[in-house]
């Protein structure tokens, strides 16, 4: 969590809770992926580099921490259990993510596919989704099996309608964010959901923590689309490229093409296109044309605003609880997720 | 059930239940994957081309039956239900092993990979896993989620050892069979075990069926080696070749090069090699010679013989169960993996 933000001294019970907590939390992980075939070891400790901010699992325990379990104690060992859980099938994705995108670099090390092959990776991302629904199946809640079934279903419709919408120049904003919707926010719904509900969180709850989860779920993906054209000026071209060269919208584009007349939004396609190709090696002159395309119809602003209307909405979700500590944590992991710089 | 076996008389019974019971299993199946994605919902209409002959949802219906439920009325929720999961995990694993094989024809139908690419493959996999499991945890006992979780591990295991052991010429015949233990095995066992359990076996009925469960499984695969070879002699060739072309070797093939003095192993590997390349457009000599050449270490008889003591160890396993007509099935199923020509 430090990795994700700062944090006032206020909040560093929490803060310290869920830092323990997440040692254990990659303890699990590690046992439940145990094999005894030597080869799928091997593979597992490769899997295991790709280990990032652990954002999942943390909202998990902090959800927890919000609807009622005590941070005087130690994480209760089910509410670990469901942590490991939503982060194996995050994994999982990403293996398969990256079959699919033939990436070779994940984290700065090499990725699955690249390493060992593509029919490796696939029968490892199946491997890590039996192992999550199998440490899922061993909690006491039958319901949590029941969820992450349903969710994985649809982290595969989402990516699939991803898949069936690649080079579809005319996507819309509400496939834009079915898309988003599928592959990313209905994963972080769970977790938000899975830990107030382990928490003694009631169906009310649960249900406001889940649209919380959505939400910065949602908040995530646009700023990632904003930080693919600002974060860095040196690779906007780069990054802007190859979204389009894999045929993927991203939502300033999608507002900038829609916002043009019809005979206009082919030429601007084009230009987009010439000029991220011409980019290479980083002339800034064409970064800036791309950025003024995008300014011209505001919508950077827009993807902007989009964003931060979405963390708003989940902030308000947020008042279903009592305040205290582990509220104001999920707060500022909301607040976060505009500000990261990935 | 018609397609596996001729089936006396007295065991119509059993017969008639079965093929009513499949027939709510495809519905059951076809709600489960249901999606209100449309490319979703298509790929499952394609993969649903694949149905074979339901042996797995057949064991589970039939196991349930030999363990006391009633084929007086017709096969409860439950089990119906756990013979849908058995099948959706089986379907999962054939549309990746499709991708795997890069295969183009399953079933005289297009594969997924080949009719919508690798990417759409590989996720509706996913979606198949993640719909079984979500079935699976509908079910008011929990054990069936745990063990499906575990045996889809094992299946992963079987099929990494089994690219890990890719070109490995000298793969002895314990890692040949925990392969086939962990790809084909499991699963089967656990049709048998759940099926058991749900017609209120104890403990020591659900371990006995699942032996026999995993002993006919195992023998399924051996009896694969010898139908490539013998099956059909005009394929003969073509079928060697395509298992040496993928560095796979088969039971006889194993026996045999184990069989020979390590000098002549490599001439022996050469000549096989060869004559199943030349094989093309079917010379009868050709294929002759390569049989004569396993006929000459008894790999062919020694293959066969394994198949039949499984058979027999899978059999034995039955004594658990009372006598009755749903036992008999199990038998004949059994036996018709020793007579079945594909």
């Amino acid at each position: 969590m430090k990795q994700v933000l700062d944090i006032p001294a206020e909040l560093t019970g929490v803060q310290n809770w869920v830092l323990s907590g997440l040692v254990q939390v990659t303890d699990e992980i590690e046992r439940a992926l145990n094999s005894e075939v030597p080869a799928v070891a091997e593979l597992c400790k490769q899997v295991e580099q790709f280990r990032g901010k652990m954002l999942r699992p943390t909202l998990v325990l902090v959800s927890g921490a919000s609807c009622g379990i005590s941070i005087e104690e130690p994480p209760p060992a089910e509410l670990l259990r469901l942590a490991a859980v939503v982060e194996m099938v995050h994994m999982a994705t990403l293996v398969h993510d990256d079959v699919l995108d033939e990436a070779e670099i994940r984290r700065r090390a090499q990725t699955i596919n690249d390493k060992a092959g593509n029919e490796s990776a696939v029968l490892l991302g199946d491997y890590l989704i039996a192992a999550s629904f199998r440490l899922c199946a061993s909690l006491s809640d039958p319901e949590p099996s029941r969820l992450i079934g349903k969710v994985s279903m649809e982290l595969c419709e989402g990516e699939l309608l991803q898949l069936q919408n690649r080079d579809n120049l005319s996507i819309d904003e509400p496939t834009y964010y079915e898309i988003l919707e599928g592959k990313t926010a209905a994963l972080v719904g769970a977790c938000t959901r899975l830990g107030s509900r382990a928490g003694g969180g009631d169906e009310k709850v649960q249900n406001a923590m889940d649209s919380f989860g959505r939400a910065i779920g949602v908040a995530f993906q646009v700023q990632d689309d904003l930080l693919d054209l600002l974060g860095n000026e040196e690779v906007v071209g780069k990054s802007l490229g190859r979204d389009l060269k894999k045929g993927k919208l991203t939502l300033p584009l999608i507002h900038h093409l829609a916002s043009l007349q019809p005979e206009s939004r082919a030429a601007s396609l084009t230009f987009l296109e010439e000029a991220s190709e011409t980019r290479g090696n980083g002339a800034p002159a064409n970064t800036k044309q791309l950025i003024e395309a995008l300014r011209s119809t505001g919508s950077l602003d827009y993807s902007r605003a989009s964003a931060e209307s979405l963390i708003g909405r989940a902030k308000d979700a947020l008042t279903v609880l009592g305040i205290g500590p582990a509220r104001s944590v999920l707060e500022l992991l909301a607040d976060a997720v505009l500000t990261r710089d990935r």
